[in-house]
């Protein structure tokens, strides 16, 4: 077979990173973008926690998903209860999900130190546990928990709930690693074990990064006879993570030739990686193989001049594969090259003239601490001064901050700004958190009567660096700004011995690139 | 042989990362952390690319390191330059380094398409480069640049490479996985023949994480008979990074049993992680392995009831092996064992009643976005004044800043403090480039006449970051500040949503700890 089965658990073992947490409507909105990617399996929850996980199963359902099955998440029934009057089994049954994912004790220790029941009475839980939801129709995914570490303690006991599992008609047996212990090299001889051992269910496997490791186990797993995967976006999940599908998936199909998904789903892969990340208010990981956004960034003027004779050079696949984009970076080690690759992003680079202009241009600004890598909006700007198709958005008379701390520690920040939009002039005052935020709110206050789609637009990010830390206070800084509408995010930069000043200059590009991108898209 | 030599390259690959730029002084910093770390090498940069490149090797040289070699890399000579003529090996000659490392090209299509020479003059250069260095009396380390993508396409001509630069007396061969496409299993294949084919040299694994396994196949190479392993702090590098040592370390010495740097040099892996991240002012990335303020974070109910009964049920290790903590609440906070570890230093550690108030203090600071770890002057400040030996130098009535820009880019900074010393007031104002200059300047001008050996003082570094990058221009901002004197280097922390004032909080801890400091000296 030479099918692997995806199973997503974002909304469940993701949900436990550190900071995460989704509202009912993310959870559903999360569903729906999964089940467009075309998962296997979305594991929704674990159904007995809450109402909202409850809530979840049930308006899942008429979500009209067309390619994932549902899945509730509980544990083997407990020691003390019987199979109906179990709460976890009850909740999974209530969930009305088609697939039940139930996690079984596969460590002696974790037996008899956790559960603290006897070993025989553990495999009767998890055989009459899958058996009873057999019985009710579901498809059974065994997740057995610990497998890995309970393996090396003791190889039998843990086969034997394997077995037990498997005999009561589990589908999926799924070995976890949960403590993300393990190098590939044991999962690759543990999974082969299992994988002669146990016959019937498909053999899934389960990973977690502390090793740094939960893909490549992943892939030593499937190396040895697992078609089951289980993972969550972006590697969302409790401590480092659980296994990343947004490198599995891809490392699967275009690196192992293996069958995931369905024809075309890849290209959405960097898509569905920002809209979680989005939902889930993470920080972006620009590095984040495959789906960053350096993924396929390249900045040493060498290597840009090798991939413009030729794309494998220094890329392992086309980024396109994945949805994603290469960026040729312009950075203290820009050459000709680069400029070159950049214009071409705007059918440019046939103007050797334009280019040799910008070159210039970037060259005499990166000697005075400029960087364009973060700061594509600028650079834009930067195009349009030099072609001349540059027209000022507005014009500053002046502008003027005002910080004030008394002994006592009370604070004033204050900005005005004076400035002219087509002979109107508009002089205003606004206070704010700092000096920066308050030139923010000055700034807006004076355009929005002009430039009323200024309102959708905010700041995401502000970064600040010195440039030549030798002469400290009196050294220049570098200030790049983030900001963000419904549908862009672009960066900016401002240089100046003066960090307000500096600020102003990213700030001041930032509203500029807003203006005109909507002057532009309304035409 | 069961020791693996740990090859640094943060300052050369590391930092092709987008984003990241080092000063010289940056690097010195690095550079002595990492001594004290105790990785066997150091790769300082490229040589031939700068001033600042090569300013950096002359510096280094008299750091006085106890521990690690620093490397020049370069590339192999070009095809149209004798030996002595060539730019690039000049360069690592003039560096004085003690190491050379030159990358050859190992991939035929590369020779061909990126070099245009024949095979047969590349094997030429491959080999008389590294004799030449050699010759001079150079340690030389032969980086066979892509050499996994180049095995595949033409075994025979990469392998052919190999053999040139160890025939001219190559001390280490280090197999180059540039682009970062491959799979574990691969890497070990590949590493495996030409760990039969090739005595002589140890050879080397340098990886990428392009298909997030730059770890995996790293362990992979030193399965197969590598002994050398490169990599990044953080796994900083370009486009996914490199191969992260802080994950690469603790797996090879605790999951592997091999031998790495000196014994207690993996307790302060976390250490040295967040010290580069500081410098290189870096988002943090909470779920790194090993060493990421979430990798032993316990969420689940569940799991934190069982980590009561047994540490191992949820841990791979234990988080003091790595010099990490366990995180069992949802918090940000330090835990005794780092205050303890701190107060070491100034022989308190016996003080069990200051360590619990030095917790609750550094506690309530951290969750408001400070952090110590480049800042031991406002840590001893605080000591002090946890002690209650804390006297103030100073006493400030009022600052005020005022930043003026007018629309033809003229700019007015100036900086006004009124302060009293014994009951004498002092009020004055100040021109500066910027406005904590201003400050800066203000302070020295009112402080001088009470303590003149301030003028001896100078600010040699400023750092600003962002706390909670979310709320943009309105977030909080951390300003650490690096000063020093004729003796002494030593660091301040200040945070605030204001700017000015984050900047204020550090220069007067600065200025107070050079006061104070001076004062203990001169009695």
């Amino acid at each position: 077979m030479n099918r692997i089965e995806i199973y997503d658990t974002t909304l469940r073992d993701g949900m436990q990173a550190e900071g995460i947490s989704f509202s009912l409507q993310d959870k559903l909105l999360i569903a729906k973008c999964l089940d467009d990617f075309g998962v296997d399996y979305i594991e929704g929850g674990y159904a007995a926690s809450n109402e909202k996980e409850m809530a979840f199963f049930h308006e899942a359902a008429n979500l009209g998903l067309k390619n994932s099955l549902i899945a509730g998440f509980g544990n083997t029934r407990r020691a003390s209860a019987s199979l109906e009057e179990d709460l976890s089994l009850k909740a999974i049954l209530n969930s009305k999900a088609p697939v039940a994912t139930i996690v079984g004790k596969s460590w002696d220790m974790h037996v008899t130190e956790v559960l603290r029941c006897s070993l025989e009475d553990n495999l009767a839980l998890c055989s009459d546990s899958t058996a009873y939801l057999k019985s009710k129709g579901l498809r059974v995914v065994f997740d057995a928990e610990h497998f890995f570490d309970g393996y090396k303690h003791n190889p039998q006991y843990s086969l034997k709930v394997l077995e037990a599992a498997a005999a009561a008609g589990a589908d999926v047996i799924c070995l976890c690693e949960t403590n993300g212990g393990c190098l590939p090299r044991d999962v690759y001889e543990i999974t082969k074990t299992v994988a002669d051992a146990i016959s019937g269910p498909i053999i899934g496997i389960h990973c977690h990064n502390d090793t740094d490791c939960a893909v490549a186990n992943s892939l030593a797993a499937i190396e040895a006879g697992a078609r089951h995967v289980q993972g969550t976006i972006n590697g969302m999940g409790e401590r480092t993570g659980n296994a990343n599908l947004c490198s599995i998936i891809p490392n699967l199909k275009y690196k192992m030739g293996y069958e995931v998904l369905k024809e075309g789903a890849l290209q959405k892969l960097t898509e569905v990686s920002r809209y979680v990340q989005e939902i889930a208010n993470m920080q972006p990981v620009a590095n984040m193989p495959y789906v960053g956004d350096s993924a396929f960034a390249h900045k040493a003027g060498l290597h840009v001049n090798a991939l413009m004779k030729n794309k494998a050079t220094y890329e392992h696949i086309s980024p396109e594969m994945v949805g994603n984009a290469r960026k040729l970076l312009i950075s203290e080690l820009s050459g000709m090259s680069n400029i070159l690759a950049k214009l071409e992003k705007y059918n440019l680079s046939n103007d050797r003239d334009l280019a040799r202009k910008m070159l210039d241009k970037v060259q005499e600004m990166e000697s005075n601490g400029y960087q364009f890598e973060a700061a594509e909006a600028s650079f834009d700007l930067l195009i349009k001064k030099t072609l001349g198709t540059y027209k000022e958005t507005f014009h500053l008379v002046k502008y003027h901050v005002n910080v004030e701390r008394s002994g006592s520690g009370e604070k004033t920040t204050e900005a005005t700004i004076k400035l002219t939009v087509d002979g109107e002039t508009e002089h205003v005052v606004s206070e704010g958190d700092g000096p920066v935020n308050a030139l923010d709110e000055a700034m807006r206050k004076s355009l929005e009567r002009f430039y009323p789609s200024l309102a959708d637009m905010r700041l995401v990010d502000y970064k600040v660096r010195v440039v030549n830390a030798k002469a400290a206070t009196a050294a220049k800084v570098r200030v790049t700004i983030e900001s963000r509408d419904k549908n862009d995010i672009w960066g900016t930069v401002g240089v100046s011995e003066n960090i307000i000043d500096a600020s102003w200059k990213a700030l001041k590009d930032s509203f500029e690139y807003k203006i005109i991108k909507d002057a532009q898209e309304s035409r």
